[in-house]
């Protein structure tokens, strides 16, 4: 299988990557711009309809997110029997492929696309109460759409600074060319089947180590050196071992991936002493300066998974929610994809070269 | 979306199809050779291996597809709640979703590809009995793969014939190169992901009309038309108002659908008198007939669906299982593709040019 990497399977208005430039922008803005001058639900607004909402969208977006995120009765009592041995990727699985397809009819909409993002964000929520025994924390709607996450998650009311830094999470990870994800969103959306098992498909892809698994793997690595004493003798053993350090490197951005420069941003203005975001600033100095040298031809830089990380560490966010995370923020990218492969549709099915024996 | 059509993506070794000849190999023999001398569960593991079994290996073939099919208590419990509301794929995506990951760890294997295989029927059958308020049917040992779909089903045994000719249905339809819902289980199979969520993936896709959608289709016509003697006017009147005659014609097959010959074949040795089974005999003579005078340079043949929706509705099966049986055959092709992938992988992401508006 070739990977496709350098053949142009679609024409986009979504979003352009130069990596060259360090540079990822959506609908025309630079990420960077989104993150810092709209929450969430306005880029994910902008995402799926090429604009911004006026303030009387923006609440009416905002209404619809929130009754999403309360889940009927009938659905929940069904939740409550998903077996909890599962993943959080696969208990989303589970959960969406159940929702009544009656509303999902061709073609996916906007409206849709809202539903499935405040229902993944309640579905996570419910899992990690059954988790912690607590009962099932209701959306409140004086938060955003990162501020309700953060507490259907936890159950307690987020501090100001975790919000903010998680919107901004959010927005830059929202979405990012034709990955394999979102590439299954399309492939499967060109059949003209429902958003939902879109949307399962593109999880199920996500659910792959070389794929979704990142941040977690940042972590291990971070729980490995423990402290910032230990970085020097860590990378040393490491890079002479020539194993890889996580977190560090893209495959498209030669410079710096810009989203992991607007994370950075975020997560050193938390107030608080933080050892994990210590670490992982130290491990970040010492480990660029070793990468320039032990590869110099290589620009190894920190990647947005690095960051998200830390962040995800220094908000107390279980492990086992990392991948979820980055759903629920791909989600809009997802949708996005399918959204505009029904514009224009046509079914997905390339060639393949036989190369096997031939008998009669 | 270009849709890929002529754009070849993987070499493989599962199937050849050669349009212009109207033939369909897989693993280098004709797809109609492997209906006549062997039974679907022989060629499952031909087309997983490359290989034959001995008979002591498809003994344990057969008891493995045996043990999948008896669910556990806990599994059976949880497929007792999901709701009933659902068609029969999305049926089958919650409940494969809910499947204990623990033992698809990566690669796929042929041992994981035949749990699947068994499993899938179990679940049908699981449905078929929860729709119908019957106790649920226990696979029979002796009855092969085609036989226990159909006795978990109905909950009453197969004749011999029915069996037969949906063993046959099986094996023809079993893979079919790299159609949208075998190319969804590779992007998703490549990114290091588990089968089910390679499966479920597919199983999406195979649900949108433009794929999975065919058979239904005929019924419809076939219901439409009620007898032979109407075949003529409403021909005519189809014919005249430009519309599509469902189950004529194939993308790829520029003479008969080699799949369609050898199912007409099985299903015209049916022992009985069905009105069904006439109606669409004589609607493929005389559409044919029309088909050619109407559209000379087209050959518009019954396709490998127009049998299919005669057989299917010939042994009764349920019009809502029509999807989900050619997904219980398609599931072989599925697994063996996301086999084939791992065995060489790379992860699949294509690229897409940013056409949209640019600021900053």
């Amino acid at each position: 299988m070739s990977g496709l990497d350098q053949v142009v399977v679609a024409d986009t208005c979504l979003s352009e990557i130069e990596g060259e430039k360090g540079q990822l922008s959506l609908r025309g803005y630079p990420i960077g711009r989104l993150a810092e001058e709209h929450i969430f639900e306005e880029n994910l607004y902008f995402l799926l309809t090429g604009r911004y909402p006026t303030i009387e969208e923006i609440g009416n977006v905002s209404q619809q997110l929130i009754a999403a995120m309360q889940l009927d009765e009938e659905y929940l009592t069904f939740l409550e029997t998903v077996p909890l041995h599962l993943d959080a990727i696969s208990y989303l699985m589970v959960a969406l492929s159940a929702i009544n397809r009656q509303k999902f009819t061709w073609p996916p909409t906007r409206d849709q696309a809202l539903h499935l993002q405040g229902t993944v964000l309640a579905i996570l929520g419910q899992r990690q109460s059954r988790l912690e025994a607590r009962p099932l924390t209701a959306p409140d709607a004086q938060l955003n759409f990162a501020g309700n996450f953060l507490y259907m998650i936890f159950g307690q009311r987020p501090t100001e600074d975790e919000t903010k830094a998680l919107d901004c999470y959010f927005t830059l990870t929202m979405e990012h060319g034709l990955n394999a994800s979102s590439f299954t969103s399309r492939v499967i959306t060109s059949t003209e089947s429902d958003l939902i098992s879109a949307i399962v498909g593109a999880m199920g892809a996500l659910k792959g180590p070389l794929h979704g698994g990142a941040p977690s793997e940042v972590i291990k690595m971070l729980e490995e050196i423990g402290r910032k004493e230990n970085i020097d003798t860590w990378l040393k053993e490491r890079l002479e071992n020539k194993e890889k350090v996580m977190g560090f490197g893209h495959r498209v951005y030669r410079t710096k991936d810009p989203r992991a420069l607007m994370l950075k941003k975020v997560v050193k203005s938390f107030n608080r002493e933080e050892g994990w975001l210590q670490l992982a600033l130290a491990l970040e100095e010492k480990a660029e300066r070793a990468l320039k040298a032990y590869k110099p031809n290589h620009s190894l830089k920190t990647n947005v998974e690095f960051y998200a990380a830390a962040l995800f560490k220094t908000i107390g966010l279980p492990q086992d929610l990392y991948t979820a995370t980055f759903a629920t923020s791909r989600l809009a990218g997802w949708c996005a994809h399918a959204l505009e492969q029904a514009e224009n549709n046509r079914i997905i099915r390339p060639m393949s070269r036989y190369i096997g024996p031939k008998y009669e």
